[in-house]
């Protein structure tokens, strides 16, 4: 594993997410958030614990050790570390003290919510808010897909790709929008102190198989993208009450160059679930393989070039405003609220 | 492709090779000169274009998009360049305008000479000056050899390696010269504004086989070594009317650490040259390689130590020379001329 | 062969192991100590020699070169140099000059010892001192083990690893002591001005492979650890006359990052030393594999998080004395003797 530099923007008091719930079992498990490396394991009762992944002792890190009676043991010394991150034993001592601050390892608030474990970004804190609910995925009538990934990307940029719609017909060109600009569609875009949307109004049923599925009668359809501080991106699509797509995405940014990436695609629709899901996987994994390609290319050129250098149109609908919400949250300042409307060709 | 370090000494005004003719076609062509990544592609009435590889929107490299149209279209959005950089369509946008500086991509003039093409390194300006002209390509009794390789070091060591004398009877032992240093030679060094020249006088015949090959009944040979600013080292034998071997070597600058060459050996000789042809070659190579290991190994010495400290002796007759018209023309300066003369066993 | 950084660390006037005896032989050897590249070869009546590996002329490695009639010639311009560093031809020159500076290599000071050549780390001068000397290596009825290998770890992190008691039960746990705790013995540390010691009294024989080799009837065995400045660990187990094991390590290091490691372990036993050889080597074979390991991640987290952030106990008995020994050295200065108690579960 290679040294993972911070992130160039960090969001403190904000949850992320740090694993899937069914990949934190018997073992710890090594994962970063915002350039800070962290071992999960299961404490007390089953709980998930955070704690940064550094044995206070040798620095060695604690994600080598293994779980023992709910306590994490350091590989090098078997140290124990509970689920508060309080060195309980050092072996060979003739007397313990687990209230010692030097010896304890830092700690990370953790909740599990909705098949996910979120990391609280600040440590040693009772947090101030709550995570990020996904909806729908125990309604009536609505399947869920899963899917886990890593991009070579930022965090604004990997949002932005997400939310931007443009790019669609050229990137993932014959998947669903095409590059014949006939229809052209208005754009309502909203800012809100810690979120973001944009709502596209009189836009045609997509063309292609996506279209074929959510639509297969065509007419207009809703469609809503929005982004929701610190790292969910969302694209909501509705055609009249028995269609309804939303790809909600959680984005967990390991450095300025890594980010983490879990897609969860929930959809009720006019035909059963089962026979949709064995279309949806393979699409939605093309579209996520195409975007990885262009993001780590973008990423690559920003490092070569010494940073960004963005030229944005009106087109450019939520990417600005995702940049925007999060200097704001990384200064820990608000932005005021906004709305504007434009025009667009698709 | 990883980030690429802009070289230490840029020479600003001056043309490099890009590529070579017949490597541009119907795809845009990535190339880096001087630390700059650039994108070639053929434009109106099929014109070798340089813009910056990146495109001004989302920095991707437009070097991943493709021609359409003799325009170069974005592989991200669609956005379209012409032979002049200028973005002529943005995709879904409401009003076009192909007159916005900030849609530009930048522009670097080029030139198509002698099956290569041509980059000026200071963009969106007219050039100054013309590229320098390979001698002897299309006179009758000449044949031509052209090889490309890249070399990892910069661009006074790759050029001072092709004109050096003194290390070819160690490094490439047995091939032309031999250790056994019997005859003493003059040499006269002629520095002027834009070029240098060694002129080697009372040179014996080389021995081994390329001694063999250019003047099989021996003899004293005309031998001149020269360096043309910015990029062109040239070797030139005679051995009377029949016998004329020039190689002519374009030298571009990726960075401090690579170098692409672009080798021309151009020769007359008493046998055809279809007989000669497969010999020059397989020699060339061999020599090459060569060079290019020791280049290699000095290049990360210089790293590793960080920096030269070269020791010279008035063996190292142009070396020092080309060092200081680079450092001259990347401020923009001329040398005073100059001339020396000094004797060498060989 | 990549850039080796500099050890943050570097200590003047000190002997270092270069390689083995056995490894210099007829072509020149390059090894890096403390971040200087070294050439070795046998120069004049073959003594072992060490130049800075860098030819004053163009900066190759002078490693790349051969030996040729006891100097060393430059692979690329044939420069020779003598076992004194001075270059005593330049081919093709008309007038040599074997006492200019600028032409010399840079020479250290070697001797060659026990099995090793050592090296002065600072160049062109006397040494002030003589290098360690392993001890037992011809006393009758003693055997002897070599092996090297190199950690990719820092020296004080290296040496700390190797003296360290309570790690073995954990990271080794099986091999010799085991993770229940249930003796305390005595240690007291004592630190002189050129090396430290802690010695264990009381502790029972260690159980398991080692044990039962080492003291088949059991009882109390006598136990020291020590180092000595600037690269030497020595653990040494006695139990009564006839077992008498020592484990003395040399570590070169070559930058922060990688420290190459002689180990010798010399033992006089009850039992014949070709019936235990066999035995020693697979387990010494084997606790080297899992402190190279931990040695690896531990370095790996510190650069990971921009430095060393350790929590020291009693427990860690030498390490910080090694560190406190090693920045005296490499400021000159000489520490106060010191002696303390301890008590320790083992």
């Amino acid at each position: 594993m290679s040294a993972v530099p911070p992130p160039g923007l960090v969001v403190p008091d904000a949850w992320f997410v740090a694993c899937a719930t069914d990949e934190l079992r018997g073992k710890p498990l090594a994962r970063t958030i915002q350039g800070k490396p962290l071992v999960l394991f299961r404490g007390t009762k089953n709980v998930a614990t955070a704690l940064l992944d550094r044995c206070p002792h040798r620095n060695v890190p604690l994600s080598m050790g293994k779980v023992v009676g709910q306590q994490l043991e350091c590989a090098y010394h078997g140290w124990k570390f509970d689920h508060s991150g309080a060195c309980v034993t050092v072996p060979g001592l003739m007397e313990q003290d687990a209230s010692l601050k030097s010896r304890c390892a830092e700690h990370y608030a953790t909740r599990e919510l909705d098949g996910f474990v979120w990391v609280y970004s600040t440590p040693n804190v009772e947090p101030k808010n709550e995570p990020f609910r996904f909806p729908h995925l125990n309604d009536a009538g609505y399947s869920t897909v899963r899917r886990q990934f890593v991009v070579e990307a930022g965090l604004h940029a990997s949002i932005e790709n997400t939310l931007d719609v443009p790019h669609t017909s050229f990137l993932h060109g014959g998947l669903f929008r095409t590059a014949e600009k006939k229809n052209v569609i208005d754009v309502v875009v909203r800012r809100h102190a810690n979120h973001a949307e944009a709502e596209f109004i009189g836009e045609p049923a997509p063309r292609g198989l996506a279209g074929r599925i959510l639509a297969p009668g065509g007419g207009v359809v809703q469609h809503f993208d929005r982004f929701f501080l610190p790292c969910i991106a969302q694209v909501e699509y509705r055609l009249g009450a028995r269609s309804h797509l939303m790809t909600t995405t959680a984005f967990t940014p390991e450095s300025d160059d890594f980010t983490r990436v879990y897609a969860v695609v929930t959809f009720k629709l006019p035909v059963p679930g089962w026979l949709v899901r064995p279309f949806v996987a393979p699409v939605a994994t093309r579209i996520f393989a195409q975007d990885r390609v262009v993001l780590a290319r973008q990423r690559e050129q920003v490092k070569r070039f010494g940073g960004e250098k963005f030229t944005s149109t009106e087109l450019d609908v939520l990417g600005p405003q995702v940049t925007l919400l999060l200097k704001h949250a990384a200064n820990g300042t608000t932005p005021d609220a906004h709305e504007h409307r434009l025009q667009m060709r698709t």
